[in-house]
């Protein structure tokens, strides 16, 4: 017999990423695979009597229901899908309610859109992507004065994608510094570093791991070599230690989780909620 | 009388990421004010027991009912953070229930962390990271056939972050190529982005919130005017129409709506779900 997969859809009248995160966290809970399908933007009656359509046939092809995230607060939108063949979940309006008692503020639906602009944090963002780029591996030492946080670390150790998700995410100003092997001889901080130390962390990883990825990136070269991963990542948690420096090991963590871990362990201030 | 700001707090044993989404969708229902706290990687007893004081003291000193968002799977540590004064609001295990019934499955709350590490899809986030990195600005015309998308647009359009956020967020390798004003003048697609015209999209921008970048990047520059900015705009606009290109104005819209409104336009394969 053959085991149908389950679709899970995730519908908004926004982005669809709440619903998404939403639904993610639900599913993960579970050890099945399931098809995802993603429908933003769902903002008139119209459309949202099209993607009722869609789940019911969707329903009908599969043979197995599908599961539905949704985080409409229109009510009239929210009760056209409601009322799919779908299994439908819907969370924000299961928590208004206990909210609104625990506030005793009615909600106010036309504020919804949760991912939508923000003129102020906009801007923060876009400054930080900018700035996280124009100080991408040590390119402008001069403008570490405005960094909120130097990331230090050898080449591959994770240090370009935490500083981009660290702006996007929280509007953090994140310059980053390369080791690079001919400074690892007896390395010391770089005076450009030093005038910042209270703004240094480091990442380090595991010499197997780093030789992995630098392999896909120089198949072959002394760069990649597991002894030469292991040399420069001595050097560099030497330096670390004798230096008191805040530092992690990203080996099996995510940029999300890295990224969490430095601004709990900092106390960073992020420029987004 | 003094209206003291509640407090929210996003609790969880991993990044505390779901939390904050999920906590932020209900609270921007409400017109209020709020301070916001995350404390992620609760992951013993112990720290869980300092957390509950934490709430508790806050409740304390500001005289209000903390909310507590958290995402814990762990029934130990989520029981410990329910015992609190606070408002707990606990949507994983509010739906647990009725999906287990839906699927005929147990959850399995060892499987849980959304946005923890998953080899392939951190791979592909990574690489998609670097691709975008290496084919910002036009600098790389030749790795166009292996991009998902290419991204053009006048200078300060939005390409760069967007590029940025469609790989972090979904893995998407995309390129962008800036249009800049000496290829203006009866503006024709350059043969690199011809044989490649199903993947671009276009970006474009009010002619007054243009001005408002530039102008905050080279104050008093023709670069910056408003003509030359109506003048750029005029012009790729007119080519998008020509070409009958996708493109879409991302004036009023956050980098998460521009990404979500690219996917859902192009139908791009997302390499994360």
């Amino acid at each position: 017999m053959r085991f149908p997969v389950r679709t899970a859809f995730y519908i908004s009248d926004g982005t669809g990423i709440t619903a998404e995160v939403f639904g993610h966290a639900l599913l993960s809970l579970f050890p099945a695979e399931f098809d995802h399908i993603t429908i933003p933007f769902v903002e008139t009656e119209e459309i949202a009597l099209q993607v009722k359509q869609r789940i019911n046939d969707r329903y009908k092809t599969t043979g197995v229901r599908p599961l539905v995230f949704q985080t409409f607060v229109d009510d009239k939108l929210r009760l056209i899908i409601n009322s799919s063949e779908g299994s439908c979940y819907d969370f924000l309006n299961a928590f208004v309610e206990p909210m609104q008692k625990e506030l005793g503020l009615s909600a106010m639906p036309k504020t919804h859109r949760t991912h939508s602009i923000h003129e102020k944090t906009y801007d923060f963002r876009i400054d930080a992507v900018n700035f996280a780029l124009a100080n991408d591996d040590g390119s402008n030492l001069k403008d570490y004065a405005k960094a909120d946080i130097i990331l230090v670390g050898v080449s591959r150790s994770g240090k370009t994608p935490t500083s981009l998700y660290l702006a996007l995410q929280y509007g953090i100003k994140a310059a980053n510094y390369p080791f690079v092997p001919e400074d690892l001889d007896h390395l010391k901080l770089p005076a450009e570093l030093r005038q910042h130390k209270n703004k240094l962390f480091g990442l380090t990883i595991t010499p197997e791991r780093l030789s992995q990825i630098r392999e896909q990136r120089r198949p072959g070269s002394k760069y990649a070599s597991l002894r030469q991963c292991k040399l420069e990542l001595d050097e560099v948690e030497a330096l670390y230690q004798r230096e008191r420096m805040a530092y992690l090991n990203s080996t099996h963590l995510s940029i999300e989780e890295i990224s969490a871990k430095i601004m709990a362990q900092t106390g960073l201030k992020r420029q987004k909620y």
